[in-house]
């Protein structure tokens, strides 16, 4: 049964219903608010209408958001997770960032940023002993019209091979993240380790939803970048790893084209573009950046 | 700022991350449920598009819905009052209970509804000792044709003239609910309380989003009834009183002008129905019941 299978009568009821509902917000004080309020209740009662809703159905509803509910805490987000891999979160990105000229495209920021990250100079590394393979990660920051930025502020973060975030251990360890400024031509440089995939934590309701709906948990491989200069649009950004199969299935669907980049594997024993001599396999990846301007429109 | 005015590169960048997270669920194998999914991220992000949802805005979204999670527990569900005050328990009833000739409305079931309550004879009365003034119900129960149903079973309860149901008390008191049997002609009668006002309950973030919208968090005065009999679809409804000024913004939209009564109100001493003479006012109501059939459509 659809929408277009109702009767007028019963129509006019529905329809009866979502105006009460909606004049109910006319005396909101905040029109922003009232915005909101009346939008959330138009598209709600789309999809109920929509899809017909059946009672136990919206029983599942209340339980599923129950149990996201009470799994949320200080450090777990079940409801981020949720807008993740809905796409919402990205959506609200995509919305709020809007394509300008060449700027470098934004991603979801995730819930592994951290303040205060330690400062690193140019070339030094951002791993501080987490487990992976070397990558050597160079390129500029400039602005739309192509002007390199000195001094733009850089926060670089990741996963270690293992698939976890230094705040994921019990220790205390501050590993794979750091900040670095950009130098006076807008080149900036640094060690970090080769991304690798991870599942975002699937133990709990959004988990049970992915598996139910045949979906992998799976995030494809990226580094974290979040890039800030004055003037400028700030930019939360990936890259993620060119041939990585999870490209097209990235769980909180944050892969845009724009943002793969060639992570080039070196043989052992090949010298880095800062002459160490490492002992293993390292990888090297150009990253440059455009900022759009801070008020910058498409 | 609307999705009108965004650019056309803007748009194909959120059209194509819509269609990704659709895809998403391609390979779900329970085709409901794919359904489902689809109609939630095109109704929530058609929500976003159109609000231009602030990532600040967002972020206080997931701060809402966290706050409704952890007030919720076994005894208090605040998604199922903010199901109720956006008006979508009440949608989800309507599309559930089409619109069919004559049969009588339904409404919400709320939160105070308890299985194996007490039952009463014709005439008895269900209030048990609650306090309120007595209020004489009578009607009849038929089917969609007008014929009447013998041994209908009458499922009512009602919060007392303080606005608490029984289960709201911390003592195990059994009042204001009770059971009840049609007679041979499909009437029935039964003393109860005259219903009055009462606030849902808003000491929580739905009561906050209430207070922030200008809404009040007060529900129409009303008497829940529960019908089931053979062949016929289960009716949850209330009645409500007719001159409340509360009828037109029940603050779970609870209110059909078809389920409003007149509660006539009878002077002290003035001889019951069945010939008591009360010390003090009481009123009386009629509710004639017409139920659909099980699997009637409109």
């Amino acid at each position: 049964m659809t929408l277009h299978d109702v009767s007028a009568e019963q129509a006019a009821r529905e329809e009866d219903l979502i105006a009460r509902v909606q004049r109910s917000f006319d005396s909101c004080q905040d029109p922003r608010l009232k915005e909101l309020m009346q939008a959330i209740v138009k598209h709600l009662h789309a999809f109920l209408r929509d899809v017909r809703l059946t009672e136990e159905e919206w029983r599942k509803g209340i339980e599923f958001l129950t149990a996201v509910g009470h799994l949320t805490d200080d450090k777990r987000q079940e409801f981020i997770l949720l807008s993740d891999t809905l796409g919402a979160s990205m959506q609200t990105i995509a919305i709020n960032n809007e394509a300008y000229g060449d700027a470098t495209e934004a991603t979801v920021v995730g819930p592994f940023f951290v303040e205060d990250s330690p400062r690193i100079e140019p070339g030094e590394d951002m791993s501080f002993g987490a487990a992976g393979e070397p990558c050597w990660v160079e390129g500029t920051v400039s602005d739309a019209d192509g002007n390199p930025i000195a001094g733009a502020k850089i926060e670089v973060w990741e996963a270690d091979e293992d698939g976890f975030y230094d705040v994921q251990y019990d220790d205390d360890r501050v590993t794979a993240r750091a900040h670095l400024f950009t130098q006076a031509d807008g080149g900036y440089r640094f060690w970090g380790v080769t991304p690798t995939p991870y599942p975002i934590p699937h133990d709990g309701p959004v988990g049970r939803m992915l598996a139910s709906t045949g979906r992998s948990p799976m995030r494809a491989s990226h580094l974290h970048f979040m890039v800030e200069a004055p003037e400028c649009r700030t930019l939360v950004t990936h890259i993620f790893v060119r041939g990585d199969e999870l490209l097209d299935s990235d769980t909180v669907f944050g892969v845009k084209e724009s943002l793969v980049k060639d992570f080039d594997q070196h043989p052992a024993g090949t010298p880095t573009p800062d002459g160490r001599v490492i002992d293993g396999t390292w990888t090297q990846v150009r990253f440059d950046i455009v900022l759009a301007p801070a008020d910058g429109r498409g």
